[in-house]
């Protein structure tokens, strides 16, 4: 399969009894690429599903390999870290759609006699799919009830899924960061990132692989878009400012002034550049878009707290102050929900300046909750310490 | 000069005498496009220069000669609207580096034999720039001093630097939904823009007039990445939500699902095709990075009341308060300078959900206030009612 990511042979699982999607279409064969830390308790009790979001992956806690970086969460999930890997086992999906192993764009299409790339030929999945996938995976491991699943922005999506869905095998939910539907505002960011690729004439109507050449500028600045937005106006100004930094002499005189260029332009061009060498841009499209279609509220007849009726799973939400992407009133509502609902539910919103990448960042704050919440919610699920 | 826009013959003046940027490059020739409302009395005391926003143009308060569409300030530019055309000589430029008719990149480049036009070899322009060319305007209408100047967002940067630099010739300011200095955030979205227009390769280096053909994928994902800036999350959610219409049956399935799209992606999707018909790629580029350039607190020091210092003009600020890329602070801290200088100031936040757009709209508090601080000011200025 030719594509710009380098080939890794990730450790993966493979349904072939198939996978319906909710759009209706019958994949028949469904790969779930994963990674898992700590060690399964005897009675299969201590398992921790962690979601990642929408550029994430499933190297949660080791070097990427790929891009040779630390885990994305390696602050979070560690031995003796808020999600102990000493106490619990962390299992790690990459979200069906995705491209680092899991059944998505890059995968040889299965409706066909020759196998080329499903491409954008590859069927529209849905936050739930990707639930569901997850969940293929977690009783293929021999576990019929998560002691928590954890989750930030897209992840979060994924954990209030879980819980909605399928609650009995959620004992506790830590949605981060996150909301039960994608607003007007973030479906916009999306779209702005989609035309960006769509736009790049080396995306060549999905079928890049047949060139060789990917649509790399245009997904570099969907990346370059989606970033701004994970950061806050207070984190950029802090970071970066209005500091000038030496810029390329360009010909075309107009692009820069005095020859400098300001740093936060060198900051996202240098994201976008990166980003990449890491992530296929028909993967990029197909999940932004499942992102969007997320809609708890409307898929429960306008009112979430159907989503939890009856439900025992134990939830603690998580915002951040500076976080205007999925801002604290996001989390607010579904914390009402809960509560509406008669859920256990614990909310914090965690005072931050760094927007709504916090999630992904050394807030202690944000990590003692964690903690907190995981500790308490073990000692009555009766975990061993 | 082959370019997308259509040839139109706009009213302007020509200066042959030559004019120095800031950048420390000489034009020979300074061509300033302009429309005039109303009329100059005779001790030419009435006068109310607007200034305009990146994308606008001189066309306030009539109907565009490209697009067709009503001007883009007509309620508030009229007979008896706040910038009364009874009662004021209304004047609006096209900015220097702009794209109807003002010497930018369109025109043709006067530092070689054979006239081809600046392209991405037009100097950068400051704000600055922009005002010394209205001031040339100005004089050469033979008013001496302005009675008012007006303009929001980049209209508003003008303003200021016009009460900065030239005080004695401003009885009255009026910056609205603008800023001091361009922040990191606001460089970061233009920066998403012009990497857009970039990663075109249409744009062919800002040379795209030799094939004819112009980037209008990039510019319109720069508009689309724009726009969603000018608008309010609120504004977003009341006017689109999470409403589908039908969409472009694609064949790649992962782009739509059901076959529908959202509406806020159809409107943006308008807004950024629709640009490219009025807009020149190589004007956004020159005219973006005036702004982020725009700092009139390093200018004088890190202290913005010095800029004010003695200063006579009587300034009413105004922001709106869902305005997230000029937000209120932004004014707070202008109107804070403008009191250490013991400057004539009032300051109002106007309460609305519309966003930075709400200075183009139908906010009919902003346009009392104007009405009065206008009328107060002419009083002052004994300008006969």
């Amino acid at each position: 399969m030719d594509t710009a990511l380098p080939p890794v042979n990730h450790q993966h699982v493979a349904f072939d009894d198939g996978f319906v999607l909710e759009c209706g279409v019958a994949l028949k064969r469904l790969v779930v690429a994963y990674r898992t830390y700590g060690r399964l308790n005897a009675d299969r009790s201590n398992a921790v599903l962690v979601c990642h979001a929408l550029t994430g992956d499933q190297y949660v806690a080791e070097t990427h390999p790929v891009t040779g970086k630390p885990g994305w969460w390696e602050m979070v999930v560690a031995p003796g870290a808020p999600i102990d890997t000493d106490r619990y086992f962390v299992i790690c999906a990459n979200v069906l759609g995705g491209c680092m192993g899991s059944t998505g764009p890059l995968s040889p299409r299965d409706d066909q006699e020759v196998a080329t790339p499903w491409g954008t030929d590859f069927p529209p999945v849905s936050i739930g799919d990707m639930v569901r996938a997850q969940k293929r995976l977690v009783e293929h491991l021999g576990i019929t009830r998560l002691f928590a699943v954890v989750g930030g922005s897209m992840g979060g999506m994924q954990v209030l899924e879980w819980a909605a869905t399928f609650p009995e095998m959620v004992f506790a939910a830590v949605p981060v960061a996150t909301a039960a539907y994608h607003t007007a505002q973030n479906i916009a960011f999306h779209e702005v990132g989609r035309q960006a690729i769509l736009a790049d004439p080396d995306w060549q109507g999905g079928r890049y692989w047949e060139s060789g050449r990917i649509p790399a500028r245009g997904l570099a600045v969907a990346r370059m878009a989606a970033h701004i937005t994970y950061l806050s106006e207070e984190a950029l100004s802090r970071k970066f400012g209005r500091r000038l930094r030496p810029g390329p002499n360009l010909a075309h005189g107009g692009l820069t002034m005095f020859g400098e260029m300001f740093e936060v332009e060198s900051y996202l061009q240098y994201q976008g550049s990166t980003f990449v060498q890491r992530f296929d841009a028909n993967s990029y499209l197909t999940i932004t878009r499942a992102m969007d279609q997320f809609d708890l509220i409307a898929e429960h007849g306008g009112d979430l707290s159907r989503a939890f009726a009856g439900t025992r799973t134990r939830f603690c939400l998580v915002s951040f102050s500076s976080d205007w992407l999925f801002p604290t009133a996001q989390s607010r509502a579904i914390a009402r929900a809960l509560n509406r609902a008669a859920a256990n539910v614990s909310f914090v919103e965690i005072t931050s300046d760094k927007g709504h990448d916090a999630f992904l960042l050394d807030e202690p704050d944000f990590h003692r909750t964690l903690a907190g919440f995981l500790g308490g919610c073990a000692e009555h699920a009766g975990l061993p310490a």
